[in-house]
């Protein structure tokens, strides 16, 4: 008997890799944080010797998911305003708010009442978008989850900076001071087409390769955006990032709701990673971005949540049963991203996009124990023929029973091992009361 | 002091009727199954004294959901087989599995399935469409559930009839033999324009008619659907429906996505009630019902899940969300179907479909107490800015933590009283095995 750290014994597994695969009587060997073994429970009993053993009988146990574009700090805004037109939204309403509140404090608070939702929710890694970037990486160290942290970078005036050469001052200042965490990763983080501009881009450009690190943006997001480069530049936001070097492999562009047959095959060449974010593209009324077009042309398609000011949930399970069906109904073909596509793309899909396929996105051996269980023992999924197609169609979030990140357990039986939830939540309305 | 059955005092009431008002710290009191006052907590102690005080201090009450297309016993065939094309669906999946298991004892079992899903997420009242209406009525009288069924009429041979005129004879023997109870309202369901001929149509019409009943059936769910009549009729069943004298304020079209500007004038002038089902018109690829040209028009719409073998849940807050998305992303305006109104057509619009606004669908003085409570103290509605808000875009059907029909409770802090999930399950997984 090999003696281990945490045994898990499910009904099914769903590893992602090997494609469409449902292991049914299986069981999960964790150690040292890594995922060890992937066997069935008759001979893992036989194998292993466990300090925690965990059974799961009644569950299906996958790869946490991967929100590959958040705004975490906005949880404090939730709900503040709904159904405006963007400019109205931002300029009289979100952006006062931020005003009011932005400082390393609110930042913490509402990163980690976030972090509390994507927990609950199944998500275990999540690609953030926005300022003081070591306050929301503080708070996903101290509930033990895993990110990526945006670098932020804006020609505009913000609560952060005054402009783009102090936010790139601001970037280093941070990356220098980034927590030592196994957890952690970093990306540069320029708003946008529209609030960055091509000198920023390059210096942005630079900072990223010289410390091998991604970028991440919102790109082709509404057709006004592409209006105003169309006007500044004489060309296309794409075009205008291909010609500044920034189409490759490390680019995550967020939305890209709007591109021509020839902007989908240039984003395939050039190996960018799209991240498809439909509630929200609905919510603000951006469009139906062109995601089977993408995954036909060979693009890595991710998916995120955005920011709850704009969603207003941080629901991965929503976000990928809302892309699977708005994708068949746009493309008036029921056919269209099937179950197991629409669950590659919101774990090792994403996974890629952050360039850590090699350490977690699917329940491999050697991989991260980035995991997580769901109970299907219950009403809304039950009977059971395919538990692919409940995990897309029929699950609620609030039936994701258990959460692993590096192998240590966070949400045992659906309540959270250290997290304080009603602290979160009074952090946060404190916060709230002053908007 | 007035001796009352219940009093149940909440933090906030959206009673839907006045339109967009929420009263906090208001208590609502029962009695004899209905609502007879609504007025603040401080009152309330000092005028009632009631059998049983309810505290819900952190909650939201609202009238229950009004699901106005549902096929019940269908929860039975829940994700046995989705991503296909709708005949290839229908007819090697859906059809032989149904005609395996039909019989009054499945649908029995099956409706209890989807009656204590839709118990659990704040759905007080469905409007089914489907074989056996008795067998559902008996299901939904034992939960203590309002229902409206639907006595079904077909020129296709089913394990139900073999023509249109045996639909007709088992109607009349349905509906003579009805139950007797206030929950309990019936309808005639032919099935489709493709499926019901003309003759059928004015017999099921005149059976209507003389039995004071409405009808409830697909219409313009598919250009499919529209090309068939257009071929054996050379009309398109809009205008068809019309000449037959089928359009008027006793008809509930479901689906109704394709639709001309004349034909949405026609429903208005008609006054035909229309159930719009997002989610099973995006699963199945029908398309993008036109609701706000409907809307705008003055027509009423109302919200359905359709069965869960097309959707594949019975989740109305999901559906209602999804409504209000879809629409600002199809229409390119963020403004549009805002959360009040979607808010609207899941509650009073649907009882006005069914013609019991004067009964259900808003908290009002004389109405049935067929209401639910929503706990609001929980990481995905913190913080609160505007429940109406939140009720729309963040909440989670989990967060249903009561329901009440006609005075009666029936779930208490998420738990059923009497239902018993355990036995419900087990029947449903029976008839599963047996497809």
């Amino acid at each position: 008997m090999q003696n281990i750290d945490t045994l898990i014994h499910t009904r099914w597994i769903v590893p992602i890799i090997p494609r469409n695969q449902v292991l049914e009587n299986y069981s999960l060997a964790i150690d040292h944080e890594k995922i060890i073994d992937l066997l069935p429970t008759e001979d893992a009993n036989k194998k292993y010797s466990a300090k925690n053993t965990i059974d799961r009988k009644q569950h299906v146990v996958m790869p946490g998911l991967i929100n590959t574009h958040a705004h975490t700090p906005m949880n404090l805004l939730r709900g503040l305003a709904d159904d405006l037109q963007l400019m109205d939204w931002l300029q009289n309403h979100i952006w006062p708010a931020e005003g009011k509140i932005l400082c390393p404090e609110s930042i913490y608070d509402g990163s980690m009442l976030a972090i509390a939702e994507m927990l609950r929710s199944g998500t275990t890694c999540f690609n953030d978008h926005y300022f003081y970037p070591n306050d929301t990486a503080r708070a996903s160290i101290d509930a033990s989850m895993r990110a990526s942290l945006g670098l932020w970078v804006g020609n505009a005036p913000t609560g952060w900076a005054k402009d783009a050469d102090e936010c790139l001052e601001k970037a280093a200042s941070e990356y220098a001071n980034r927590p030592d965490s196994k957890l952690i990763s970093y990306m540069l983080a320029p708003h946008s087409p529209y609030i960055t501009n091509d000198g920023s881009l390059l210096k942005t450009k630079k900072f990223a390769d010289d410390n091998n690190l991604r970028i991440h943006i919102h790109l082709h997001e509404t057709q006004a955006e592409i209006d105003i480069d169309l006007k500044n530049y004489g060309k296309r936001p794409m075009q205008r990032f291909n010609e500044l070097g920034l189409l490759n492999e490390r680019l995550i562009a967020v939305h890209m709701v709007h591109l021509t047959d020839d902007e989908i095959a240039l984003c395939a060449e050039k190996k960018v990673h799209v991240s498809h974010n439909p509630e929200s593209n609905l919510k603000l009324a951006s469009g139906f971005a062109p995601i089977v077009k993408l995954l036909n042309a060979g693009v890595n398609v991710c998916l995120g949540t955005d920011g709850a000011a704009s969603n207003n949930d941080l629901d991965m399970f929503g976000e990928l049963q809302t892309a699977a069906l708005i994708a068949k109904g746009y493309n008036q073909d029921p056919t269209v991203l099937d179950a197991i596509t629409t669950l590659e793309m919101a774990t090792i899909n994403g996974a890629k996009a952050l360039g850590l396929e090699k350490e977690i996105g699917s329940i491999e051996i050697g991989k991260y124990a980035d995991i997580i269980a769901i109970d299907f023992d219950h009403i809304f999924t039950q009977p059971v023929y395919n538990p692919i197609s409940h995990l897309v169609y029929a699950m609620n979030r609030m039936q994701v029973s258990d959460v692993w990140v590096a192998g240590k357990h966070l949400l045992n039986h659906g309540e959270f091992v250290n997290l304080d939830v009603k602290e979160v939540i009074a952090k946060a309305n404190a916060w709230a009361e002053k908007i």
